[in-house]
């Protein structure tokens, strides 16, 4: 049992949720929770703490999964475990994880959904976020791009780090399943979806066409910009058709997770009615 | 120009931001930056702080508005902005305001929207909130539903003050155009709605209709729950129908602001659809 703050695993877990960098030099990131720990594959497990008022009130499977992971868990006090995470009210289990890789070819193959659909599962719809910026807004796109069955997302290296605490929780552990990858070139990585036959949408705000008007049934991907400035022109121009949310009274535009929400789920609907899902 | 930080009026806008209990005795909050100043009518401005700064880059409109309310604005050093606001980095202007304040009525009758639509406008578009515990969440509603054209919300005591700096923040001021009320009796208010003729729709996990598998031209409201545990039995069981939202992956449920943006957005695309907006 680790009962001193100052011990160095808990020092470098806590170093990994402060800092972007050392996340990114050595490919780890933290996540706290029963939900990460029992969603997260074995493998990609790379050390547990746990409180002892933790194990008390688990449950069976979650016994289990710690016993198959004897090797890298290990009991903390709850003050080391205040000291090792990032809430305010840890939840007495956290993780350090090995950040998931992906090749661009696997956000287009997506795995058949669960209870059927199409031979081969649905077309490939992807989300394109160009400089994300609030890490809340980058999970929630994670959690809801999972449900609306998004085949994968490319991220700008200008979007802020999905490995950040953050953006990891609101994720609601998306982050394990959802196929990403961040873009050292984004606007030649949506050049590369096109190749591909993915027929690329800008969400804009001054789209020439409703979003609702639109057909995605086929491959297809939704670009989403930056929370105050939208998507650069640059990005904007590659795209085969800016579409426009519709929007009554006074607001000038909708939150940039909420649109590329209602996109998805738009997307979702169409596909569904098809009976691709 | 205020130049303590110690002024009295300063100290008020401050406790303003950062006592729920103040605001409600004296129905009034604070909004910081230029869209909110613009945006209130000046009959519910009560204070103006700007700095010099701000009046310098202000734009003709902005001036004329400040001076039409002179008799209300002062001039702040950017030190007294700091300790007024409750951001990090502040705009350089912050009004105290008056609480708006409705009857039941007023949500049921929203004006026409501009730009036309049916005589007399769209049916009316309800979203009921129901202990919704994150004032982001809470103003992220707020600003989907006005651009959905929602008619009104009816909140729940259990929800987090709309008051406070980060909720109204999050609105982009569809706090000052959106009807809304606070319910002390949330089923009372829903049955009141029912009374009315508006069939009510929970948004459940287990709800027996797809959401998108309903009609929602006629007049309706959705009911959202609390961001952890839904809505509480009692609000389900009123609702004339359970709806919910299809997920695809490993995704339990998405966030509450989501949802709410979800179902609003396929009332709305039914609506423009059926040539009511």
């Amino acid at each position: 049992m680790i009962t001193s703050t100052g011990n160095e695993r808990i020092r470098h877990a806590a170093a990994l949720s402060a800092k972007a960098r050392l996340r990114r030099e050595e490919r780890l990131f933290v996540a706290e929770g029963e939900r990460f720990f029992m969603d997260t594959p074995e493998a990609s497990v790379r050390e547990i703490f746990y409180t002892e008022e933790f194990l008390a009130r688990a449950e069976d499977r979650v016994r289990e999964k710690l016993s198959a992971c004897a090797d890298r868990a290990e009991a903390v006090t709850r003050q080391v475990m205040e000291k090792a995470a990032s809430t305010v009210t840890p939840q007495g289990i956290l993780c350090v994880l090995s950040q998931p890789a992906y090749e661009m070819e696997e956000l287009l193959t997506k795995n058949a959904p669960a209870g059927g659909g199409r031979e081969g599962g649905a077309p490939p719809l992807l989300l394109l976020l160009e400089n994300i910026q609030d890490p809340g807004n980058l999970g929630t796109l994670f959690r809801t791009a999972e449900a609306a069955g998004v085949s994968g997302i490319v991220l700008s290296r200008g979007c802020t780090d999905l490995f950040g605490p953050k953006a990891v929780r609101s994720t609601m552990s998306a982050i394990l399943r959802v196929p990403f990858l961040y873009a050292e070139d984004f606007p030649a990585a949506a050049v590369q979806l096109q190749g591909r036959g993915v027929e690329l949408y800008a969400a804009h705000l001054n789209g020439s066409a409703d979003y609702d008007a639109e057909d995605y049934t086929a491959p297809c991907g939704f670009m989403i910009g930056n929370e105050g400035s939208g998507l650069t022109r640059e990005a904007a121009e590659l795209a085969g058709k800016k579409i426009r949310i519709p929007m009554e009274g006074g607001i000038e535009s909708l939150n940039a997770a909420m649109a590329g929400g209602i996109l998805l789920y738009e997307a979702y609907r169409q596909r569904r009615k098809a009976e691709f899902l």
